[in-house]
């Protein structure tokens, strides 16, 4: 499991001894029924119970803006911010080849067929301001702009509440190139 | 001295205590040194040896482009960037009623009559994202906008290598806000 190294594998393992039957037995039916009910969302493949995820279920939510990103633990962390009305794509990665994972391995086939398909106005990339995040944004939007939607980037710049002082140069110079009128 | 507790205290008396004669002779003289020699740039109130810093005294540097930041150490880290080819006005803190730094502690009204002499075209509000960053960015820009140039301020977003999984609620909502068409 991700995270968990022989001392803390032993560590869970005496706990799991040392609980009560009925914890265990509560711990391992909870297990077989997020597997269960819980798979990927034909659209968006964010988590859903059922066919759809809340998001793309919720009719309040702006189908023409799609904002792709690399992980469901991205979606959840644009959803904490309460701003974003559009639906998302998840792409199941990034671009990576020293990982061995190429534009084949993520959902964008997924993704044109259904901008295509849908009449999305919008596509704002949102995968990871990292070297592999950036290539995969170049890609899809290399793949996206000739059907002739909007396709934007998220700023790169200063975290709200950092010091200019602290800042890296690239991303100082990222927020000095993508300075905006007042 | 800033940063420097009881225990760093006694650890640099004790040093100087152990040092020769004439290390802490030298040590004396650069202090002295460096208070009779640097001080600050009649123009942008960067440190300076003479009248003018070395970013004003540059003929390469564009004096039509005014970037303000808070203090000499943020010029200094937008130097680092080595993108910047205009000039500076350091402020001198920001505005901040709790500390009881209001706008006339600032050097503002230096900074209207140098924009309102010298033929400014761009002034880049480069104060820190923080709270009283912003409010000092508002002031300032209130004040500039009537003089008829362009005024801008640096960008917020997700710092580059970062990933958006470990960014904060504001800073991931404007950087979505702040998007750019590819």
């Amino acid at each position: 499991m991700p995270g968990v190294g022989p001392k803390s594998a032993q560590r869970l393992a005496l706990h799991i001894l040392r609980a009560t039957q009925e914890d265990v037995d509560r711990l391992a039916a909870a297990m077989h029924e997020v597997k269960e009910k819980v798979s990927f969302c034909r659209t968006c493949f964010n988590l859903a119970e059922g066919m759809l995820c809340p998001v793309c279920s919720d009719p309040g939510r702006d189908a023409t803006v799609v904002c792709v990103v690399e992980e469901v633990k991205d979606l959840a962390a644009l959803e904490r911010t309460a701003e974003y009305k559009g639906q998302y794509h998840v792409l199941g990665g990034c671009i990576s080849p020293l990982d061995g994972v190429g534009p084949e391995d993520l959902r964008v086939r997924e993704l044109l067929e259904r901008v295509g398909r849908d009449g999305v106005h919008e596509v704002i990339l949102a995968t990871s301001p990292t070297v592999e995040g950036e290539a995969t944004a170049m890609y899809v939007s290399g793949l996206l702009r000739p059907l002739g939607m909007r396709v934007t980037r998220i700023a790169s710049g200063l975290p709200v509440g950092g010091d200019l002082d602290y800042a890296d140069e690239v991303t100082l110079g990222r927020a000095l190139e993508g300075r905006r009128e007042v």
